[in-house]
């Protein structure tokens, strides 16, 4: 039902949606919003010729795939574990699992407006005592606190379970009077939940609390030991998550995965699962006047041109050295090199996920004629995947308003991001922009870092992954698993930090992260094939009865 | 007295003195502004060498000097002519001719908000018709209504006098409560009218009709016929001007000059006398997303890089390709070549001003520590003059504000402007670009241009000129000759659709146009060498009665 996906695509952020107000990378609206529609990325016809408008000196290293071989999400065995119990215990407390969603909601949390942030911390440490935590601690941070709780199970199996209890601010033209209500409303899709959170990422995180809330009430216990780590600044780029995990570094690192629960199904009850996330370096480029030339404290008037450099025209000739003329192959000497080669075992994934041309789809819903170099299919996966990119998000410098203004600028200043595919750290792209500049002659070209952080992906073969796509078999989702994606999140604090195989995802399905009418869809109409809210918990149940029953460590 | 000439200077326009508000070139202003200190600048080291940072694959056309001589304004015979009687008279109506000026700058004329540019263009008219005018009109335009007047003398020789009425709008920090309250304020360098308008243009416009009167009381008529072309758009840069002069274009045609009354000495009673101006282009440059590629609607996710094509990137590289990478060669074919070589009447006018070193004096007035290439003396002069500019004003896309936001932004914009020497034709330029463009594969950059005019010179031996020097020579003034500004007034009007001479100049001082405390020193105080109102309004009767004088035209 592609109509579908696409209208879940449509519904989400359009072009200020994504980041209202101060807020950092998005990430999680990014992989809200773009999960349905990533997915029909994820296809196309399997091609395996060079891109056709590839240039000439092409740097990017060649990346034939020595496997035609596909990965086939459904032939991993449908987890088979029976927890009936607890599930029925699950349709029984349904009306006050709702209610506590609704709570959830209700608690305003704004991070980039320091809005009711101390009483949701507060909110999140008080459910987990309630429900059972033995250790639950606030963490304080240079930004807004994190929360830590740990419940042991005296199990042989350990999770993380990464929570962010803040959301987004809100922007106008919301189709309710209130966004912190917490109200159900009937949807075409079915009665929802629409809030700010709903989605992302509240009402997930709200729903895996209540699986964990039916375990215990009928088992006394939990079949893993289970740890939280929550923070109340995803939004603003997770600044201070390092320091949220810190207290607890070494026991973290003693788990057996991390786990961020997540609606991923679109309204068809499809889903793609993406294994992990590119990094990112964010940063001004800025060309000042000053010892080197052109006006150093003030601009000055336009015709003195002819004998005064242009920090503009420097700007623009540094940027414009970083690319190819069509601005999409990067010059930057060793910066395709230090990208790893599709593994294998990413080779199958992506020759599963080229089964299916969608670029066209895709295209439509972002409004763009074509994609770079007349790319399609699988081409364009890998490209996406293993390209780093380099990009402009803003410009600007001079006289900007109506009409004519005649000045020569004393500063022009970029802000640009480059995607980093896991292979490229951060340093070494930093390191790499400055070596370029400089050898082109533009040394006085500042940078200013804004952030930086490496990719994180997670091996299909981890038991953890396999555990997952089990229990979303089990519930019949169709699976696409892409190896990770274009965007960006601070993930590496999982797989790198904590050293712990990721996964992030679940069933349900929502929209509007970021965006106005978010909402989670609790009870689907007919025909709507996405999970319920009571299948969804039930679902997270499974996944930690299916993680107990992993052989056990290699240790 | 160096250190004067650049309190001049530093009292003049700042950072966002030029335009405020909506106006156009303030080609006044610049004129105003430049003057003392572009006499500086027409001077340095006598150097023939090609700039030491030039490119190897310099586009420039060889500038040899075919000549070492120089034009020497004093050996110029100072004007003779002896008019003690209207002298004496303007000595007798001093004071009624300070309050001439007061009433017309107390009357607000502000063309950028439409204040009081009916009340002024009326009272101009009237007072033409006061002064014994025939024929005085007022023309409609799109824009403000232009004046014409013209005084039938019966005399052999005619003169075109070009005023504009208009004046910019109020910027803060004046140190007088009211702009327009025609002040006269005790300044350090003496008496000064003190107004919006008292220099740029008021001041000297009306002074000159000051003298008309004295001539017309003592004689009872004037030595030339002359008109008076006045419009009150100057500082939205003269859209109309074509209009305000079309009803009397042919009789204008047959004029012998045209003049502009404008204070150009400064504080120590120097002055640079320029012929000309250069034309300039000014457009904005603008990459959107379309058929090409990009996103055409509105900006998508940044992460999409890998895939989508960035307005913002094609944008950076058309306008790198039209310069080196220092941003100050111009690359466009044809775009030198069109410029004419310097004849010899200009090199002998360069070699003049290259004997006095101010470099250095200039950059810091500008707060800039070098002239490109390391440029100085005669090359520096040459390349200020003959060098058509490719400037970026101003340059704006996507998010511009405080701290990260991740967008691939669907449109980038540039305002740019190229100044245009004698022989390189706007619509040469523009269309010079266009090809440029699109041999370069930038056929999707649009130009939109906003504004075009050629450039204008009237050379150094014309007998109007000739008179206008001795004139300046009568009276002492060390006079730097230039054969045109580095900026840009559509002076063409008068050298090309009148096909006349054009002097614009004249003795006083004022400072300040186009920024707060703007005044006209009527008063000097002890040991200011620059003239006194008195003094002005003399040098105007003579010039008119030197203009007289002339031989008879050639027909």
């Amino acid at each position: 039902m592609p109509a579908n996906a696409l209208t879940s695509w449509m519904a989400l952020p359009t072009a200020h949606g994504y980041i209202p107000g101060t807020p950092f990378f998005g990430a999680t609206a990014m992989i809200h919003a773009r999960s349905p529609a990533l997915g029909l990325l994820f296809s196309g016809a399997c091609l395996l010729a060079a891109a056709p408008g590839a240039q000439a000196t092409d740097p990017r290293p060649e990346r034939s795939f020595a496997t035609s071989e596909t990965f086939e999400a459904s032939e991993i065995a449908a987890y088979t574990g029976d927890h009936a119990e607890v599930h029925a215990r699950i349709d029984a407390d349904l009306d006050a699992h709702v209610a506590h969603l609704q709570r959830w909601l209700r608690q305003r949390s704004i991070s980039a407006q320091d809005d009711g942030i101390a009483d949701m911390a507060q909110l999140l440490a008080d459910d987990l005592r309630e429900l059972g935590f033995q250790e639950v601690a606030q963490v304080a941070t240079p930004g807004h606190p994190g929360v830590l709780g740990y419940y042991d199970a005296g199990a042989q199996r350990t999770l993380v379970v990464y929570m962010m209890y803040d959301v987004q601010p809100i922007e106008p033209n919301w189709r309710i009077d209130d966004p912190f209500a917490g109200e159900l409303v009937e949807h075409e899709l079915g009665t929802v939940l629409m809030a700010r959170g709903a989605t992302n990422q509240k009402g997930p995180q709200r729903a895996f609390l209540n699986a964990v809330d039916a375990i215990v009430k009928t088992h006394g216990t939990l079949p893993v030991n289970l740890y939280v780590v929550a923070e109340g600044e995803e939004e603003l780029g997770s600044p201070n998550f390092g320091a949220v995990i810190e207290p607890w570094l070494g026991r973290l690192r003693e788990a057996d995965g991390a786990f961020f629960p997540m609606n991923i199904q679109n309204p068809a009850g499809d889903a793609t699962l993406n294994l992990g996330v590119k990094g990112i370096i964010y940063f001004e480029l800025e060309a000042r006047g000053g010892d080197w030339g052109g006006p150093a404290t003030a601009e000055v008037h336009g015709s003195l041109k002819a004998l005064v450099d242009s920090p503009a025209l420097r700007l623009v000739q540094a940027i414009a050295s970083l690319t190819t003329p069509d601005g999409n192959t990067i010059l930057i000497p060793g910066y395709y090199e230090a990208v790893q080669a599709p593994s294998l075992a990413e080779q199958r994934l992506i020759n599963a996920l080229a089964r299916e041309p969608n670029d066209r789809q895709m295209q439509q819903a972002l409004g763009v004629s074509r994609w770079i170099d007349g790319l399609e299919g699988r081409e364009a996966l890998v490209r996406n995947l293993y390209d780093p990119t380099l990009n402009i998000n803003g410009l600007w410098s001079g006289y900007t308003g109506e009409g004519v203004k005649t000045i020569l600028p004393h500063v022009a200043t970029a802000k640009m991001d480059s995607r980093l595919p896991p292979g490229l750290e951060p340093e070494d792209a930093f390191r790499l922009l400055r070596e370029h500049l400089d050898a082109n002659g533009f040394q006085e070209i500042v940078i200013r870092p804004m952030s930086g952080y490496p990719a994180a992906s997670t091996g299909v073969d981890e038991p953890l992954v396999q555990a997952a796509i089990s229990v979303f078999n089990k519930y019949g989702v169709t699976l696409r698993v892409a190896p990770w994606l274009a965007g960006s999140a601070p993930f590496y604090q999982f797989t790198r930090t904590l050293g712990l195989p990721f996964v992030f995802g679940g069933l349900g399905h929502g929209s509007g992260a970021h965006a106005p009418d978010e909402y989670m869809l609790l009870h689907p109409a007919e025909g709507v094939a996405a999970a319920a809210l009571a299948d969804i918990e039930k679902s997270y149940v499974d996944m930690l009865y299916a993680l107990a029953a992993l052989a056990a460590p290699a240790d």
